[in-house]
């Protein structure tokens, strides 16, 4: 058989042992605080069918979706343009458009037949399907926690991935502003266990940025307004006019709106200047309100870590939303986000259930693991590797070792014995790159005097112990 | 849009929050009992190159694959079949033989390169594509373990489906026979930490086979002859000698095999007997050899609860393995195997890298969900579920709740607010319907004591109890 070098497909990742550890760390800990607020897990298959996905991620989602042919049919794929050379190597000349028009229906047809099923591309449309689908068996307010792949053929770069897992978190049916307080805690409670000491929760509102598209009477242009906006960091004020003249705002436009930009202060001061700004808006005041709310639950549920900021230039898929937005930054390494999310009235909507509201955040896995890998906030994680490793020669001392292997099992020890009579530097060398803690040397000495050699891998140092008391130095 | 009621494809499922707590609990059990013996885990792609995969199943396996299509490239797809009708619409006449043969050739052409990828099939051919990808990040031997769906485009039916779980533990790099016994160990103890009281792990060794059939000058055949032997249970004798005859074998083979099928006694007896009718056969010998070591370490650790027994009708993928060969069976319920596995020589041979040899077991998470379902050996789980909840009438209440319901999370109690002022009625059937274990209910008249109403769902038993003291109550 060949012995080419095998490979992954591009896009996608193998996960080592130790990166492992290292994700399960990650998403344990994000679960076990979502479980603390209420969250239960489901998941939904890999594949769906192609008509659950299409049509709700735009014209550019809709290409990247990675789909799966009907294996059992008798699939026939033909490019038909190099089929005309075949059949008229010649030249063409019973061709005609009429032909060609046919050929293509017939093709569409044939394309549609044979893939009917799609990989996921996010979690949130297989969540709204779940939702219609289970709609009578589901307890509402529905708080449900998901972290499964997803898959989209995009081109892969670095950090991103055609195969990445998505880890999210969402409520529908309440349309309570205590959901999004409690999103912020998660947040909040997540990245602190996870060690983050400095990262900050922003917090936006899409009435407010309708709000700001009201008072200067261009309620239709609000994509242009954000999407100017938006970038006051990268470009700053001056940058965020032009672009906005450019866009077809005019000056009167710019000074009502510059005031709103440039809010500065505490979230209070915030609120009180936007609240004057908007205050011929409806809709600006509502957001302002809901903010309001959101921050008075906080008060009484202080942050451990985060820094909660009301952020007006924060956009974010302003489509999808229709209240809340959050995105979350680390200040301490540079990075894009590490987690977002929003309100979004009418998820199911588009599976037949109206009327059901919703609110949920993600959480970057991937981003989150470099983070925590840039600031060595890795623990040991020892609990998830083998403690000890019992070194032998021979039949006689395995045998021997046996009895002590089973006690240590027998009290939760992740223990090994080498399966095999190699060189004792072979053995230890295998303990070091399982980066295992404790090593038990079994020679004749020690079978004869019943001192076993118990050696600390990191210190080096070793002692003469019976099997019991080595038991008893690894349960403490 | 369109309001069908939207469903998954047939043959995979949806999980929900009670039926993941469930699968957690029985995935989460075998994880710490691989983690425990010194297994490692890791991950790899959904999609594989469909090279790694085609050619590793046999041609009906083959078939089962679910490929992917490339979808950045413009694919056309097309039924030659109907072409034909197309493009000649009163009947072919230039159509001729090498037409269509070059059409079939392209056609394929098209498929293999707008296929690239496929769904994994199982976890083993991709754990040796691992192995040889990253032999040099390796220590060996190598202990891994997997639990990742996989993906078979078989009939659905009861009990099969087309994305389904696997649940893998595999060494490679070490043929020490203290490798099968040790995982003997892992199903004796993963089994009996779920709960199941008789369980049988079966034991038979590829070598023995061979001898059975060496004796006999038959070593062509093993496969007839194993076919035959395996179907004792079901037949019996007589209709295991019915058919071996009809498979070509004759009185004086059937002679010489009865013995070794109607094996009685003790391990131990058998073993003697098996030497006696194979001590003509080295190899025959050796795999008694091999059983008997296994047996020797297993002496040394005494199984927890499962029954060990030789059985040399035992066959499952033969022409896989070449050693050990193991079956799992529950005697408490009628189902299938709930577990196998066995030694192979050469698993990364495939993919080029010769002479490491290895043995792995599996669990099949799907049936051992059934039988602790039948048997009702499913723990309360409360571990995982909301242990309180919050009920509250307004947002008075609700603020008032916010920090008790703060202490008791940072206490790590899972609990929750119910996110409005629902009639108490509705909150209580959310309660009941997440299992809820306690409510506690603040009204104006309990805000005004500072005592809440605090309810045990399971006993109906109600108190009145300052904050603290429902904290403490919860925490014990």
């Amino acid at each position: 058989m060949a012995s080419i070098k095998p490979s992954v497909p591009k896009g996608t990742r193998d996960f080592s042992p130790t990166e492992m550890v290292k994700r399960n760390y990650i998403f344990d800990t994000i679960k076990s605080v979502f479980r603390k607020y209420g969250y239960q897990q489901i998941e939904t298959p890999t594949m769906e069918n192609l008509s659950t996905l299409t049509g709700k991620y735009g014209d550019e989602g809709d290409k990247l979706i990675f789909k799966v042919l009907n294996t059992n049919e008798q699939l026939e794929i033909f490019k038909a343009t190099s089929l005309k050379n075949i059949i008229f190597p010649n030249g063409i000349t019973e061709w005609d458009v009429e032909i060609e028009r046919r050929i293509e229906e017939k093709r569409r047809e044939a394309l549609l037949k044979s893939t009917e099923k799609a990989l996921r591309y996010d979690l949130t449309v297989p969540f709204a399907r779940y939702v219609v689908q289970h709609q009578n068996e589901i307890t509402f307010p529905f708080k449900r926690f998901q972290v499964q792949p997803v898959w989209r053929a995009d081109r892969p770069q670095r950090g991103r991935y055609r195969e990445f897992y998505q880890c999210d978190a969402d409520v529908v049916g309440s349309d309570s502003l205590l959901n999004e307080a409690e999103f912020i805690m998660i947040y909040d409670e997540a990245l602190d266990k996870l060690g983050l000491k400095d990262f900050s929760i922003k917090i936006n509102n899409r009435k407010i940025l309708s709000g700001v598209a009201q008072i200067i009477d261009k309620a239709d242009s609000i994509i242009d307004l954000t999407v100017a906006i938006d970038k006051l960091d990268k470009i700053g004020l001056d940058g965020v006019i032009k672009e906005l003249l450019e866009r077809g705002f005019v000056q009167a436009d710019i000074e009502k709106i510059k005031p709103v930009i440039l809010l500065e202060g505490s979230n209070t001061e915030k609120l009180q200047s936007l609240r004057e700004a908007l205050a011929a808006s409806e809709i600006g005041l509502k957001g302002c309100d809901e903010i309001e709310t959101v921050f008075s639950y906080i008060e009484k549920c202080p942050l451990q870590t985060a820094k909660l900021e009301l952020d007006i230039t924060l956009a974010r898929g302003l489509n999808y939303y229709t209240g809340a937005i959050f995105e979350v930054k680390t200040n301490e390494v540079a990075m894009g986000s590490i987690g977002g999310g929003g309100r979004y009235d009418d998820l199911t909507g588009m599976f037949g259930l109206k009327g059901l509201t919703g609110v949920g955040i993600s959480f970057g896995a991937d981003r989150i693991y470099d983070v925590l890998e840039e600031l060595t906030l890795f623990p040991a994680a020892a609990n998830q590797s083998t403690q000890v490793l019992i070194c032998n020669f021979d039949k006689e001392g395995e045998l021997y070792a046996l009895p002590l292997l089973q006690k240590l099992r027998s009290r939760n020890i992740n223990a090994e014995l080498y399966p095999a009579g190699a060189k004792i530097k072979k053995q230890m060398e295998y303990a070091n790159n399982k980066n295992i803690p404790y090593t038990v040397v079994i020679g004749s000495d020690e079978m004869q005097s019943g001192l076993l050699s118990f050696k600390n891998m990191t210190t080096g140092e070793q002692e003469k112990l019976a099997a019991d008391e080595i038991v008893a130095r690894l349960v403490e």
